[in-house]
């Protein structure tokens, strides 16, 4: 059941022209900071946001004139809904695309943009796939897995055979592995065009057994591969490693930054692995960034958060005394030392400030964890004593 | 003095396998916002995020020996310094960079990163360009303006030559004008390739003659072009407009949450004047995205502020009861009515709120305008009038 090489060629043919080439781009600054040369693909840019149309359309565009007019069903909340959408439209079928009710607004809007008929079920993912599969039962439609299909896996394997050609140097190529579909698609093409290669999967900490349960890598939030791709994966794969929503949360910030690039946490975990020191060697490495849709509003936690971590976000608590002109000194002081001052909260009740003195949190913008420590040191020195929260 | 074709023409030439050819997208949900077909030039994902090194390579790449032992000079707060420093790497000459002791760390750091030396002096630009004319003065060393100059200007319009061969429906190319280096090659070279384009510049609001005198959009926070582009966009450009920082904002979450594409202020005006209507017609249009430098801490604000402007966040403060329990009361019924809260502030004292009730801002996300509306009454109706903040 397992695509052959032929199959993803198969793949590649149809999806020229309805899949975008991704580019690939070598980042001086991350490859710096890894300490190897790290090449991204940035499937990011894809159609949808995500590599998932490259599966959906391969799957999608070999159904009969029959199948596509009972129309196609997804279960999902995420990146293959909106895939299965838009690679329906394509050919001219109907889609309807099960989702958990609490699915962020953004990728509801966009899976109803690319013409599908939406159906909000229960809040858990086993809701919608219940309620998929009831009305394929009921109305003959065909159910597009996200992962558990030959099709689907040769689709995302194309990404395997675009990376042969484009990037001569890579030694290692680094895939994010959730129900592992990407991971065994591209897996798959590699060893077959490039026997050499190292090929490590990377997966969320957050989804494996002991772990929480939960992580922002939502893409990748399955608790294990499918059978078909656990099978495969088993045989292609050199190793798995994992990876933190902390270490996620840090790579999704410095690929934002360094190369400009929105990525979900999903697509950040190959970065955060290199990161991490978890992928052996100082050969030069590839790393897919699965996707880029994120919600703007998770964006914005995700990258205060990373730039917590990283120094860069400094907020403390300290007291001023409680008369005119005292909290503008403190203010006046910050601003000769040039300290960017980001918000200021005056309280003048609470329970740990002397009567007379008003409690003070303020959020400053740092370098990095030393420059945290001289401004700590600095309000020290100036007679306002700070806690760091 | 202004370059020609040829000119721009050998520009491409040494560029090549320097500088990245940015690739072109057709974003079809900005196309739908937008009401004509929107392409996207994104020359944010140039080397050192921004176009600036096009210019810079092709005038530091035709120094003699001599002048690059040397070496080069500039005066930046941003995208020129990084790209001399880095366009002087490359052909082996050494830079010095002067700026205003306010520039954003991130930008000073990448551009010591490029091996450039760095000298920071008063806050402002005059400053940093005074001091950088005393160097050159005392050293002999090149002084690499970024935008007076025939070469920086061709190497910019080699932007314009790829263009002409990417995209063969644009009708309408928008460019962002600032000092006007960009504006002038890219449109000298469309002029010269495809005679028959419609070209517009575009400004920020806050730079014009009345204006604030500040925008977010840094990289063209230029009072005016300079004498030689002024004389080149007077001839070739066909309108010139202005947006506001409030429209740059909402472009830049846009072109982020719709493209996965990181621009900053500078980059996202030729898409702000589209969603603004202020470029004639409904042909398919292009928009130079020219860079992505923008600081991840800013950039959180912009964020922030985009999402209010479009109803994407709801900040209201209202009151309850002074009782314990009644705060979990209100965040209950937004829980049931699936509203999503991002912020609680609960203060006890305050001017306006009566003894016995506690005045309490939230924060919560929201789809839209009508969604934010909904929310307001649907606060009303539980007993809770908020006011909006």
């Amino acid at each position: 059941m397992e695509p052959s090489l032929p199959e993803i060629e198969e793949a590649r043919a149809r999806l020229a022209g309805v899949a975008r080439v991704t580019p690939v781009y070598r980042s001086e600054t991350l490859s710096q900071l890894v300490g190897r040369e790290l090449h991204l693909k940035a499937e990011n840019l894809q159609r949808t946001g995500s590599f998932k149309i490259r599966g959906a359309y391969n799957r999608i565009s070999q159904l009969s004139k029959r199948e596509r007019a009972a129309g196609v069903v997804a279960a999902s909340a995420g990146n293959h809904g909106q895939a299965v959408a838009w690679a329906a439209r394509e050919v001219g079928a109907r889609a309807r695309i099960f989702m958990p009710q609490d699915a962020p607004m953004a990728k509801v809007e966009a899976t109803r943009s690319y013409g599908a008929e939406i159906e909000l079920t229960g809040p858990a993912l086993e809701e919608a796939l219940d309620a998929a599969r009831a009305h394929v039962a009921e109305t003959g439609a065909t159910f597009v897995h996200p992962f558990e299909d030959p099709l689907v896996i040769a689709g995302q394997g194309t990404i395997g055979l675009e990376i042969a050609e484009q990037v001569d140097e890579a030694e290692t190529v680094v895939i994010p592995v959730g129900g592992g579909g990407l991971a065994s698609g591209v897996a798959l093409a590699l060893r077959a065009v490039r026997p050499g290669l190292r090929i490590v999967g990377v997966r969320a900490a957050g989804t494996l057994p002991g772990g929480s349960g939960f992580t922002i890598a939502d893409g990748i939030a399955v608790k294990q591969p499918g059978e078909l791709t656990s099978a495969i994966l088993e045989r292609v794969l050199d190793d798995v490693v994992a990876v933190t929503d902390e270490e996620i949360s840090e790579a999704m910030v410095l690929v934002l930054e360094r190369t400009k690039l929105v990525v979900e946490g999903a697509a950040a975990v190959g970065v955060a692995a290199m990161l991490a020191g978890r992928i052996d060697g100082a050969s030069p490495a590839l790393a897919i960034l699965s996707g880029g849709n994120i919600d703007a509003t998770l964006l914005i936690s995700v990258m205060r958060h990373g730039l917590s971590i990283a120094g860069r976000y400094l907020v403390v608590r300290t007291r001023v005394g409680d008369r005119p002109g005292q909290l503008a000194r403190l203010l006046t002081l910050l601003g000769e030392a040039r300290v960017n001052v980001v918000e200021v909260n005056h309280r003048r009740e609470s329970a740990d400030v002397p009567v007379g003195e008003t409690g003070v949190e303020l959020t400053l913008l740092t370098r990095d964890r030393a420059h945290c420590d001289e401004i700590l040191a600095q309000l020290e020195r100036w007679g306002y004593p700070a806690r760091e929260l």
